[in-house]
């Protein structure tokens, strides 16, 4: 028998930057060649390409880098093999060197694990920059190390871990969200409160609505924006590639999956992690864990925010088929998140038919009406 | 700036063993759930299948392992993106726990290397094992942590490193091999005897004919076997990653690519790593760094062993060509490995377009004949 064993470091850093496009500002072109001529395989939202065309055009232009531009849809269902392998038959074509060409990926959560799966299957693995442009990338998408794209039905099932050159925040691209962008992105937020940090909850009742309507350019949605930065990357760091299945950031991560898929990803992803964060405090209601007090706060800030608290196509079949995937995802076990208070983290490995059911049947009561989407 | 950072520890072993469809035989459960009921995910090559089907059948009976069989095609031409999708759409619907039900990968370099794709990127990485049935498989696809698929006429483009949860090495499978498939491997053989160990030259040479028609059941066999894998482990291991790209066992790997590729895959691995690894001997000798006599002694090894010598594919262009993309993927350098006697590795950097022409027009008129493929 022959062993072959060894360790590999990685490290990467996620650095605030502002103004990206800026000629003088060197991020976007960071970790790869910059001489005259040197090339980069720009993977762009459309919708951010349609707002900063001549700006991106401008930069590589005025820097005398070939930039070759591949726009994508944004939406998670275009997030898809298919997208997949258009956007990696074009780099063929393109050809970059294998390690100081870069990939830059500017978009939302669906740009960048599109153009993170791609670069890191490329020739076995190439680097590539993540540029966030909406708050779901921004605290969530290019914080971590994920790529993936859905297979069909099957959200988020082809993908990789691939450590990127870098995460590059520029806030000021969050000016141009619109507002159901920003709650999708306030799903992820209200997440991490929930199941990790009292004082990010706090924050997030304080701002209330005017956090979406300064689009988080004050110095309040400065303070949400780096908490939930700083916590999702405790979380993720000591755990990168998820050796430990139990996880405080699946919180919110047990039914959504269903959900989204269940829509035909109409509904996006930070919709169906709200619902789903909401749904499983219920369960810790049910359970006398968290207080009925607590529970309402959440209700409440779900109220005053506008977050989506229920779905039309939510059944308490649906949600069961969901904990089963997840059961697989989690190889064999339940490992559910759910909030013992709000900002403390339980799991239960025995939550049952009957749980969801009346869970479902007591919130669709509830909600179905006016705050579902 | 925040950065994430630490290291990741690796292991896997590459096992020895005989018999590996005996039921009293654990090997090919290794590494997963062995409880009534367990599942795994088989990959099977499907010569591999019609040679052994009731005993693979069998055995999975009798050890009461729920087994779903994936045939796929033998043939580096069905290693293909469109193979990917489709064994990954079967996996799906299949759904495997992620950790405890590894794949198992039963065939030639082109199952393992699909099936190692398809492990690594479904829920980004569930255990894979590897139990080869070439002589390829079995002295180099198996050994080392790259898998991959040709996307198209570009060989190996979509691919990813992907540590194995194990190596099955069963030499009674290289029994069934035809002379085709034995030469084939003998290619990579001769790659490591020439580029990194004389003695196994001298091994190869002492065998001669005799390897072939033994199937490498013999003693001489066996050593060739052993010296083939500790070789190559002692020359990836180091480098598992390629953090390095300057490797001695990309020997033969740079024209042998473009060979494949222009063949429309016609042309197998090893006879084109074959073809590759005397003309880039033949570029050494142009240089005055390997002698003639031991080309010669190259020449007449091939000779012997009716290794391929040469293609009708080849021209100067395609191998200029093949030369400009492995420049790419070794990041804006050649580093061509081209022995400086048998047995001993050096590289070059300025290899010109006058040196491919005049090599490619001397062994084409001495080849081209009698040794093609």
């Amino acid at each position: 028998m022959i062993t072959v064993k060894g360790e590999r470091s990685y490290s990467y850093s996620i650095t605030k930057t502002e103004d990206v496009f800026d000629i003088q500002n060197d991020a976007l072109l960071s970790g790869g060649d910059t001489h005259s001529g040197a090339r980069r395989f720009v993977i762009v939202d459309k919708n951010v390409y349609g707002l900063y065309r001549s700006r991106i055009e401008r930069y590589f232009r005025d820097r005398d880098v070939v930039a070759n531009i591949k726009l994508v849809d944004a939406g998670d269902k275009h997030k898809s093999e298919t997208s997949y392998i258009s956007v990696f038959s074009d780099l063929c074509e393109y050809d970059l060197k294998r390690r100081s060409e870069p990939i830059i990926a500017i978009g939302g959560g669906v740009a960048t694990d599109l153009a993170g799966f791609v670069a890191s299957t490329y020739r076995r693995g190439i680097p590539h920059l993540k540029v966030p442009t909406t708050l779901m990338g921004y605290i969530d998408a290019s914080v971590g190390i994920k790529t993936g794209v859905n297979f069909g039905p099957f959200k988020n099932r082809m993908g990789s871990f691939e450590i990127p050159a870098g995460v590059i925040l520029d806030k000021s691209f969050l000016k141009t969200l619109d507002r159901r962008n920003l709650i999708n992105g306030i799903g992820e937020i209200a997440k991490l409160a929930v199941i990790l940090d009292i004082s990010l909850f706090e924050d997030l009742e304080r701002g209330g609505r005017s956090l979406i309507s300064n689009k988080f350019q004050d110095g309040l949605g400065q303070i949400v924006l780096d908490k939930s930065i700083v916590g999702m990357v405790q979380e993720l760091s000591p755990n990168l590639y998820e050796t430990e299945l139990q996880r405080k950031v699946d919180f919110g991560h047990t039914f959504s999956l269903a959900i989204e898929a269940a829509s035909g990803y109409d509904i996006m992803h930070g919709e169906a992690v709200a619902i789903d964060v909401l749904f499983s405090s219920y369960l810790s209601l049910q359970r006398n864990l968290l207080s009925t007090r607590e529970f309402d706060r959440i209700v409440a800030l779900y109220k005053t925010l506008d977050i989506p608290m229920w779905s039309s196509h939510i059944t308490p079949d649906l949600f069961w088929d969901g904990v089963r995937e997840r059961v697989m995802h989690r190889d064999g076990k339940q490992l559910i998140p759910i909030p013992s208070s709000i900002g403390v983290c339980d799991f239960i490995n025995d939550l049952s038919w009957d749980e969801v059911h009346s869970a479902v049947k007591a919130l669709a009561g509830e909600f179905l009406d006016s705050e579902a989407v």
